[in-house]
Parts: structure tokens; C-alpha cells; sequence
């Protein structure tokens, strides 16, 4: 690893990869808009539900329209997400993840390899060899699936550490993969076996623990680490702009390579708030992915030689506005006051005495008799089965349905600003968005079925 | 009724609507791509799932790849269908279909009025004033509430007697507002107390009452009417192309016109059968739907002066690819091989003694002993509780998940193809396709807010 064919080709002529690429034939895949930055925006677990939700919890009940939000103001596409298909319709992380990143389906669970195995080459791994800086900006610790499909190639996801060792070990022409690294991770960085900061600092990385320090990020490179795994749910942070200031951390160091840069952000925790069916967890970290974007449409009006796609990688949770006995609404309005997050809040409740006066405070209404008797029973269970009513009451509130606590198969929406954004419109497979963004970079296509 | 501002100026000006339509200052709108045909499909209930399902439902699982459907080919936006705001988040389908129809929001319920009950002109009664013919042909009854919101103007969509009397006494300059009426609805046509289809007839119009009289169908108008409400499930047809030979027929006759004309398709049942969460119901809907929608495209190729714009009212059932206990799967195998609809399976079982035999030839699968389990205790119980049982087994094949008997808030997509397809592309509001159609057939803006 990398044993990727244009490596190998490098090797076998003297070159560099950079030149092989200068020899390849790339001219009419780079002749017309070949943007110097691009950044890749994945809602994990972001399905057509989400965006569309989004769209009622965020908007102000003051005014008598409905406000528009960036997904509304940059809807292009839609994505089909199946797996190879010996793995059947649904995927997960890890497989729509490398179809996003290589243009290759590939089994489920696989990092960065293809359904036989093989490594394939990602965007960010194509653009740091043609000479352009590369980041990755998280929620999740920064070696989870979807990242790691940008740069390891590991037969499986739940190889941690083997995908933290290889940020390190595995370079592109003696270069690291990744000039930026923000999101969580201390315990696969800092292990018994390794301390992979102090081997990135020893390298030249600038080292930062605290969201206070990406003020000072300067033009070295950067690895950001901020939580043992993943970050703290966005609504147990106290600042709501926790994901745009690290894009916007991540963008000023990035940006001083006159050849631009790949940048790769994910908003993790959609998918994990959708997995506990939390609808309020949920719109909480769609609302910290859409404050990112709010400040990348900004960038971009004012840098339109960037690109921002936007998508999923699926949907997860089965999530619905509308419920079986609920009738025919939906009502974000209980959403929108929570001081803490469900799980929070049913942490910190069941180490207490029932106390019915706080948590109306940290829920942001008054429970009703009916809804107390599903609290105070769970309340006795203690955290999980109080989390589990905190979640009923949540959902019969705001008549929220769910179908599972797992992924489906449903097309996920595409959106795109910035140079080059008209390549999205339409309907596309997520292997697609790769080798749009290929042939955008540069890269000839590879001559064979990407058929899985 | 009508009594829109246009006929109004007519009266008072002792002109026909058509001239003061000439008189308008329509030159901007009608400048560009004025499409002489325009066709608009409404899949009732058609949600992102749906048309992301029906991919892998179509699929020929003989070859490597995923076949495209029309869907896939002719993607281009997505529109919310969100109510008048007073009734919240998710509308019905007379709402929304007033909306699709006339650009107004209004409240569930209302058909052709906006949310101050005045009636509001549709682009089916505008297409009319302006000469085109026009048409709807539908597999429900022809006055249920997607085809009435083009034509009629009442309070409440359930007053199906006054629809179809409307269709009959409320014209347009003397003209009968529809040339080429196709679906069900005898029972709200020929009734005790006035037999219209007697006077439709007495008017010049054509009547059949069977589908192997499309093929008279002339040049005079036509009503055609085949069942006492809606038409048959999909899956209880003999000829699967139903509504493509009735599609095809109506646009023999309304082409004639050298003007153009207007005609509303709706695959009206894919919402009955998600209501039912009948997911092989739902995919045979949809393939009725698809394959009027290839004829469709075949035409629009032959005649690339038309328009053909597919959308949804709402999406219906919550279904999902996927479910909380299935795994990461969706198996859409075991819904290719019904003889008959699960409703028609169970009605025609549950008069019969219990003859597994019969049943596995009629899913198309052969029964395991744990799903005899679940469906012989029902088929004692009688044809309601063996249907639910037959859908439980089949959501188990499948792993299909439902959220709701009713409606969800989500987006649903939008397709076009032909002259001005490009209109549509990305993110819009039902009420948003009305006003473009509008803008193409040359009608002046409203000079109001259409906020809800």
C-alpha cells in the first residue's frame, strides 16, 4: 500500500507519480472547469428525510414563509448507494464510503478496497499526488469509515488502529496523505503500542487538543484531535459552530497551496443520532453540518474556484415525518429547546431523584401527566430505558416514525456550488460522484466495468 | 364558478377569456419554450423510496448491472408539498393536488380553492381558455381528488357527487373542460337522482365502458369509465399495460388539435396500496405507472414539442428498504411473481379451506413452515386478518419497513423530459410546477404573495 497501478507505474519508469500524471492524457477531462478546490461534504446516514426535515426544524415560525436552507438552495441530484451486489441492496459505511471516494463498489465493511480485495485510489489520495494539499475534517474520531475510505485500505472498518497506523506509514511520494486531520481519536493515536501524535509531531505536525487552538493553526500541517472516539453530540457542545469553525480552521491552512486543495467533511453524527432513532439528536446535527455549509456558501461566493458537493453515503433510521396514530402532521417546534441531548439528559436524570421541574427545563416543554407515566416508570430502569421513553415522548410529540435502527436502501439527494456544480444534476450512483470528481481533477478513467 | 379574474375581465369586456388571454402581456413567458403538449404525471403517494425501490423491483437480476428505469433516466428535482401552514407540515392529496394544479396552497381537503375557499384557476381550465384540448386519465375514479383539483372547485373532496356533476355543468366559453376523461366511477356518474353519462352523451360525447373500445376511440370527446370506483389493483389486470393503452389512446385524440393540448396522467392507486403498507401492490402500481411512462418517453422523442413533467402529491405509507430486524437488506425478488393482489389472494383464500398449495402458486414463493405459522391462524380468522398476515409475511421476505397508514412530509422527486425539461431542475415547491407550467402556456404571474 499505496499499490495503486499509477504508483506502480511511477516506480517502474524513475518518475514520480506527479509526472506519470503529467503524462497521462488527461486533457479533456481537465480542459474545462478543473476546479483547484474541492470539498467533499458527507452527512453520514443523510437521507431525503433528513434534508427535508431540516428544512421545517430550521425554519423561523415567525415570519409566514418557509425559510430556505443551503440543501434547498443547492439541490442537484440524487445518489443510488446499493453495495456490490453479491452484498444486496443495502449498504453500509464503509462500502458506499470507498464507492464515494474510488468510484468502486465493494462489499460492506471494506476500507479503500475493492469487492476483490484490490486497494483503490481516492479523490484525496489523486489530489495530494498532483500536488494539491488535502484535509479531513470530522465528527466522528477521525479513523472511522467514511474518512478512512479517503485514505486507508483495510479489509475491514473496525480495524482501527491499523487505519490510524496507516495516516502515518502510508505516504504519496514520500509526502503524508493528509496535510489537516480535525475531528476526535486519542485512543487509537495514543495507545500502549504507539503514540502516533508524537510520531506526527516528530514529523513536523502541529499537535492540538482543544477547539480554542485552531486559532492558532498556522502553515504546518495539523493533526486535531478533541475526544477519545467521537466528538460529544453537537447538543452537548457548547458551541453550535463546533463543525464550521474546524472547516473554517481547516480552509485557512489549506488554502495557501497555490494549487488548491481536497478537503473532505463529514457531519458523522447524523447517522449515529438516526441509528438511536433520536429525532431531536438527529436534527441537532443536521443543524451543525448546515451551519458548516452556510459558512462554505459564503467561501465559496467569495472563492468560485471552489466546489461543494454535498451528499450521503445512505440513509439511516428509516426516519418519517409523520407516524402511524399521529395524523397528519409534523411539529419540529419540540426540537428546537433542548439544553442537552436525549442521551445526556437521561444520563445525568437517572443518577438523580425524579424531578419532573428540570427536566421540562433541559427538554424545552412541559411533560403532560400521559407523558410523565412513560417517564417516571423508565426513569426507575435507569439510563437506557429512560433515554429509550425520553425518545418516545420526543417522537409522539412531534409524531416522528422510524423503521429501523439500521440503514436503507433509498437514493440519497446531491448537492453542488461553486465551479463545476452543473457535473451533479440529475441522477447518478455514488461510484459516479468519484469519477466526476476524477476527471475534474484530472485523472483518466479507468479502462474497465465498474459493474460490481 | 368559474370565477376567475380572467373570466370575469371577459365578461366585463364582452370578450371570450381566450382574447383577454391574447391581450395579456404574456410575450415574456410564452417567448421561449411554449410547448404545444403538455403531459403532467402525478404518482399519487410516490415518495424518493418508491422510485429508488422501483429500480431494484424493475432490475433484470440476469444481468451484471442495474437497469435504469425512466426515473433514473429523466430525474431532474424535488418539491415539497407542505399545506397551507395553518394544517401543518403534511398534506393530503386534494391539497397538494390543488396546489400542483393551480399554484395555490391551500387547506387538506380543498379541491381547486385556495385557503380563503375561492377557486383558483388550473392549468388544465387555463390550457382550455387558450384552445388546447385536454385530457386526464386516471386509475382511480376520474373525480377523485387529483383529477378534481384540475377541474372542479368544491370544499371538501369527499362531495364526489357535486365533482362529477361539475364536470358535466361548469365550462370554459361554452366548452366542456375536458375532452378525454379515462377511469373509474360509474357510481358517481350514473346514479338515482341524474345520469351524466346520459348527458355527456346527449352532449356529443363518445362513452365506453370497457378497455378494448380504446381502440374506437375518434375524434369526437370521450368519457371512459371501467369500473364502479377506481380501477382494479394493477395486480388483478389481466393486460398490464392498463394505463398505457389508455394513455395512448387519449393522446391519439387530444393530439389532433393543432393548438396542443393538456393532459393529466395519475397513477392514482400507488397511494391506495401504500396506505395499506402493501409493498407488492405498491411496486405492481408503480410498474403500471412506468410503463405508461416508456410510452411516454417514446412519444416525446416522435414528438419533441411536448412536455412530459412526473411528480408526486405527497409520499404515503413511509415505506422503507429496510427494517428494524431484517439486516442490511432488500429483496425485491419475492415481489415479481404474484398472480393476484395479496387483497384479492386473502378475499379469494379466506372462502376456502386453508390449501397451502394454491397460495404458495399464487405469492409466487413457497411457503416455510414458520410463515404457515403466521398465515394459517389468520385464514381462520377470516379475509382482513389473512391479508394482514400475507403483507407481514411478504414485508418479512422483503424486509420492507412502514412507519404510517397515512402521509409523510418528505420531498418527493420530480422527472421531465422533452421541451423545457430544463425548468425543473432542482429544488421547488408544488406550488412552484403549477406556476411554471403556467408561465410556459403564457399566463401573466399573479400579482400576490403565494405564501400559505
Amino acid at each position: 500500500m499505496p499499490s495503486f497501478s499509477r504508483s506502480l507505474l511511477a516506480r517502474s519508469l524513475g518518475l514520480s507519480s506527479l509526472c506519470v500524471s503529467a503524462l497521462l492524457p488527461v486533457m479533456s477531462f481537465a480542459a474545462q472547469a478543473t476546479p483547484p478546490n474541492i470539498i467533499m461534504v458527507v452527512g453520514d446516514g443523510m437521507g431525503p428525510v433528513h434534508t427535508s426535515a431540516f428544512r421545517y426544524f430550521h425554519d423561523d415560525p415567525a415570519t409566514p414563509q418557509v425559510e430556505s436552507t443551503v440543501f434547498d438552495r443547492h439541490f442537484v441530484g440524487r445518489s443510488s448507494t446499493y453495495p456490490a451486489l453479491s452484498q444486496g441492496l443495502v449498504t453500509d459505511s464503509a462500502a458506499s464510503g470507498t464507492a464515494l471516494a474510488s468510484g468502486h463498489k465493494t462489499y460492506n465493511g471494506a476500507i479503500g478496497l475493492d469487492n476483490d480485495q484490490q486497494p483503490v485510489e481516492s479523490v484525496l489520495e489523486y489530489a495530494k499526488a498532483v500536488g494539491k494539499s488535502t484535509g479531513l475534517v470530522v465528527t466522528s474520531q477521525i479513523n472511522h469509515a467514511t474518512p478512512a475510505s479517503y485514505v486507508a485500505h483495510v479489509p475491514q472498518r473496525r480495524m482501527y488502529n491499523e487505519i490510524a497506523d496507516s495516516y502515518f506509514d502510508a505516504k504519496i511520494d514520500d509526502q503524508f496523505k493528509v496535510n489537516v486531520m480535525l475531528g476526535g481519536g486519542w485512543q487509537y493515536f495514543i495507545r500502549d503500542d504507539r503514540n502516533l501524535v508524537e510520531e506526527f509531531q516528530q514529523a513536523g505536525y502541529q499537535y492540538i487538543d482543544s477547539y480554542a487552538q485552531l486559532a492558532t493553526i498556522d502553515n504546518h500541517n495539523v493533526l486535531g484531535l478533541f475526544a477519545d472516539r467521537g466528538l460529544p453530540a453537537a447538543l452537548d457542545e457548547a458551541n453550535p459552530d463546533r463543525l464550521k469553525d474546524m472547516v473554517q480552521a481547516a480552509v485557512s491552512r489549506l488554502e495557501t497551496n497555490d494549487k488548491g486543495f481536497f478537503l473532505l467533511v463529514e457531519g458523522s453524527q447524523i447517522d449515529w443520532a438516526s441509528h438511536a432513532n433520536d429525532v431531536a439528536s438527529t436534527m441537532a446535527e443536521m443543524d451543525d453540518l448546515h451551519r458548516a455549509l452556510l459558512w462554505l456558501e459564503t467561501y465559496v461566493s467569495q472563492h468560485p474556484n471552489t466546489l461543494v458537493v454535498v451528499t450521503a453515503d445512505h440513509n439511516t433510521g428509516g426516519m418519517t415525518m409523520g407516524e402511524r396514530a399521529g395524523g397528519y402532521r409534523w411539529e419540529p417546534a419540540y426540537l428546537r429547546q433542548l439544553s442537552a441531548s436525549p442521551r445526556t439528559i437521561a444520563v445525568t436524570h437517572a443518577e438523580q431523584t425524579w424531578e419532573p421541574a428540570s427536566l421540562n427545563q433541559q427538554l424545552g416543554f412541559t411533560l403532560t401527566k400521559e407523558e410523565m407515566a412513560v417517564l417516571q416508570p423508565a426513569h426507575k430502569e435507569g439510563a437506557k430505558a429512560f433515554y429509550q421513553a425520553i425518545k418516545q415522548v420526543v417522537d409522539q410529540r412531534t409524531n416522528t416514525g422510524w423503521t429501523t435502527g439500521g440503514h436503507t436502501g433509498v437514493d440519497v439527494p446531491v448537492f453542488a456550488f461553486g465551479q463545476g456544480k452543473e457535473q451533479f444534476i440529475g441522477q447518478m450512483d455514488n461510484t459516479d460522484i468519484a469519477k466526476k470528481l476524477f476527471a475534474m481533477l484530472g485523472r483518466a478513467p479507468e479502462n474497465e466495468s465498474n459493474k460490481p
